[in-house]
């Protein structure tokens, strides 16, 4: 095969009733999503969205990881967080007609498919099922906004490492954990702070057995404890 | 007349068109928002929502003036942002049916309307002016909030303030305005610094001729100059 140019479409049928937020559209709806949608290829490092461009689709991961980053005032790159094949982006540009406000870089190889802007909203007004999801994963994001605001006005250092866990975390099988844990300089980038300190604050915490490291996850061995170390 | 009971429940009609939600629902949909929506009189410092009640109800101010307050990690008010008649509130809590965030406060006496969760959430998902319009207000606010947080880590404080003004200013008529300036105490809270250290900041920006106080608003009267700050 040739060498793939950078975010080259490409023709490939995909399973559109896999990605969640297309899963209930009627039949109606999906012969018009799947006459507009459009996907690409991109290798690893391509960038796949441009802070700054324009809003002009909607996109979903359909296969590999991205990483969405964002670029701060003082030129520091901040790694927000990963998407999983099934998760769209790219929707508050979209929504509001404003440029995209973070990059997104493949940190594999990636098929991506882009639905055009006039489409996305049209599904995002008009089908029930997408405009509950889309009003909760942005409701969801508003809320996590507001605890991070929160999290950031904690004076110490210590607890708001402890507070960022606590936001973090999620509950998989019967554990707490944090999967893809941004790197300890994107932490730090990310709640005011330097990678030293992210650093041996969680070292302490392993020592003390409240966490421990595993495959791509950090996993919370004792909940109640670094609760109480949040909230004290 | 008898001395008015907080949250009142009273008779009154509202003309639920001048909503701007509302204002495009079928006449169908506003036969069922008429028979459901309740309307309560408050009282000057009542607390309308309180903070990690439940969300069974979207609200809509119908008169009168209310502050968004939230109380941080260690116990210090923050007046968010001031509404005004016409505005709804409470949202988030009602799409993802968690607590309060946020706590709401009448500054004057004010007439509110509450519609029920079930019958609001059935509007967001099957109105399309209502889920256009709740989309757009919601990407607007997590576009906010992620500039809010550029901003929280620009490490120079003076920047932080100018960043802060730009942030917040609106074009009204010919001018650039910031209308229901916080007070510099709610400011030095939101933005992590000293009361002291906004006002000197401001008072400097003043005796520039960058910006003056109006009644109620701060007038930009050399936005260019602004920018340019808060860029440099």
């Amino acid at each position: 095969m040739a060498a793939m140019q950078a975010g080259a479409t490409i023709d490939v049928q995909i399973h559109l009733r896999k990605i969640p937020l297309l899963s209930e559209l009627t039949d109606e709806e999906m012969v018009k999503v799947r006459a507009d949608i459009r996907v690409r290829h991109y290798a690893k490092r391509d960038v796949v969205l441009q802070k700054g461009a324009t809003g002009d689709s909607l996109l979903f991961l359909v296969q590999g990881q991205l990483q969405v980053v964002d670029i701060t005032e003082d030129g520091r790159a901040i790694g927000l967080r990963m998407l999983a094949p099934g998760d769209f982006f790219g929707e508050i540009a979209v929504i509001n007609g404003t440029m995209r406000s973070a990059s997104v870089v493949a940190t594999t190889p990636v098929l991506v498919a882009l639905l055009p802007r006039a489409t996305a909203l049209h599904l995002f007004s008009h089908s029930p099922s997408v405009a509950n999801q889309m009003l909760r994963f942005l409701a969801a994001k508003v809320q996590r906004d507001s605890e991070f605001r929160a999290l950031l006005s904690i004076h110490n250092t210590a607890k708001r490492i402890y507070s960022f866990l606590e936001l973090v975390k999620e509950q998989k099988d019967d554990e707490e954990v944090v999967e893809n844990l941004p790197t300890h300089q994107d932490i730090a980038n990310m709640i005011n702070t330097s990678r030293e300190t992210v650093t041996r604050t969680l070292l302490s915490l392993t020592q003390q057995g409240i966490i421990k490291k595993g495959t791509h996850r950090l996993i919370i061995v004792d909940p109640d404890a670094l609760q109480k170390l949040a909230q004290s």
